[in-house]
């Protein structure tokens, strides 16, 4: 199944030309840590390259719990009656940890994936987060050439992969319980502050009147706080999946921000500023890398660390002795 | 006045038994961007690190006029006359741009500049941010080796300067002023999520009753955010430089801090973190800088940067083209 294409040149027209089997092969292809397919997989998307960019890109995550799966199947179905061809990828950089993926399980979302205009890819989530982030974002360029018109990125909430996904979508989702403002210290540290939504979830049965109060609670905390986009008020919704209910409401507001961003132009400002970080970051892990993998550098570092911390000598001294060591 | 200093040996001494003038001395060196004097201040620093970490280090912000000098002037002059050493430095990259310091105006702070208790130091803030914060870094360090016993570090909010303050303090206090909750809307993003304590200043007058809701309100959205420092719960005091009321208040807010951070150790770790992460974050910029340095390599990072946002060649594609140039 990992076979070497052919010809890369039919492989980007059968993708452009709506192929699922071709767009999963490719990102395969994307996937691969083989050298070759590397190449391939960089030939492919550079031909797919001016065939991207129609989406809109969507961020999504939220607590464990928080029905994130449920919620992305009854909205990317709702969108896919509308007419509309959705992809829906993940960074769950937990997986290697906790040996379960986001997409692991095989019943997810199984309505969603059985829909012709519907694309479901699980992203195996080996290798360091910047490899994931680079598969994701290629990914994502591959699902637009393909002719897909909302991407729906899913994200558990660990380490930085929330911000990461933020870097790489128009608009960021966040999904949250009903409940007391109590609750909100649960949050990750700066969440807020990166969200367009609150997406106040199971908001039925019982749940409704409370998630009423919870999305009063949430607007007026981002009513306090920066906004995630300039020239857009975050705030928050009621949704219930179980009753599907809010999940048109979410749409017409995505679709309302888009038209903003695109007026003011940051629409296309933020892109090619997420496209110029994206290309700067991976310079650094690469001067990063390169430079811990030289033989030794890595205990050198390490010893170096802990005569600074005995005081026994500056971090100005040691990062000359480092460079000088180096030449 | 920026002559070699025959001794180090000497220096360090009188800079250990408290002279002022030789600390000054010092930290003219520190500040030098002679290579020869680099290497004096380093030696220097060398010999002081035995003598250093003593001190509570407190970073202080606040929008412009919110009255930072004012409160700085007479916080520090109650902790001279309760017998404690007080240093103020300062970190302002704004001076560069706007051609005025923070500490520019000779008659800040004249009171505090006379008692024998104080040290302020205005610091020079041309070069890079990582230069300054450097400078600051290691002025702190050398005023602890004098004897101060709470080294106050001044910063306007612009840029990257509060991040960079809190990473080298114990206690972060933001100075904010009487207003309605609305006025948290001017507040950079962020902000409230490193903080310690807001202090609503100008607490006086027709403002206390004002000062008071203030609190309130900041107290509230506090709750909800995640705490700066792990295990304490950050929080409002209403303060009053005119009236000299709630300095003492934040004193004792203050060391009651310390002694919950000397308790969970947590103390300790911070200020280990925070001299690792400032040695990674040097050889992270030294790595960029030499890369960047490079002939012609930032003109190719920029035409790379073109063909990127043209979709003329892909991120990776683009990666490894100016790593293959290297070699």
């Amino acid at each position: 199944k990992k076979e070497q294409p052919a010809n890369i040149h039919h492989l980007v027209e059968k993708i452009i030309s709506g192929s699922r089997l071709e767009l999963a092969q490719g990102i395969t292809l994307i996937e691969s840590v083989r050298k070759q397919d590397q190449s391939y997989a960089q030939e492919l998307l550079q031909k797919a390259l001016p065939h991207t960019g129609a989406s809109v890109r969507i961020g999504i995550s939220g607590v464990p719990g928080a029905g994130k799966s449920t919620f992305i199947e009854t909205f990317g179905l709702m969108l896919c009656e509308l007419g509309y061809k959705v992809a829906v990828l993940a960074i769950d950089p937990s997986s290697t940890v906790t040996g379960g993926s986001i997409l692991g399980d095989k019943t997810r979302m199984q309505n969603l994936a059985n829909h012709p205009n519907a694309f479901i890819r699980p992203s195996p989530t080996s290798g360091t987060l910047g490899g994931v982030h680079r598969k994701t974002r290629e990914t994502m360029l591959l699902c637009e050439a393909a002719g897909y018109d909302v991407i729906l990125i899913e994200t558990v909430g660990v380490g930085q992969s929330e911000t990461a996904v933020r870097n790489m979508v128009d608009f960021f989702a966040l999904l949250a319980l009903t409940g007391a403002g109590d609750d909100l210290q649960g949050m990750k540290k700066g969440i807020m502050e990166i969200t367009d939504l609150i997406i106040v979830h199971k908001a039925d049965g019982e749940n409704r009147k409370l998630a009423k109060r919870t999305v009063r609670e949430y607007k007026q905390i981002l009513h306090y706080l920066q906004p995630a986009t300039p020239g857009w008020q975050s705030t928050a919704l009621p949704v219930s999946s179980l009753q599907k209910t809010g999940h048109k409401e979410v749409w017409e507001l995505i679709q309302a921000f888009k038209e903003k961003m695109l007026e003011s132009n940051f629409w296309k400002t933020r892109r090619q500023e997420q496209t110029k970080s994206w290309f700067h970051d991976m310079i650094h892990d690469r001067l990063i890398e390169s430079f811990f993998n030289e033989e030794g550098k890595k205990r050198v570092v390490s010893e170096l660390e802990k005569s600074i911390l005995n005081s026994d000598v500056t971090v100005t001294a040691a990062v000359e002795q480092l460079f000088a060591k180096k030449v």
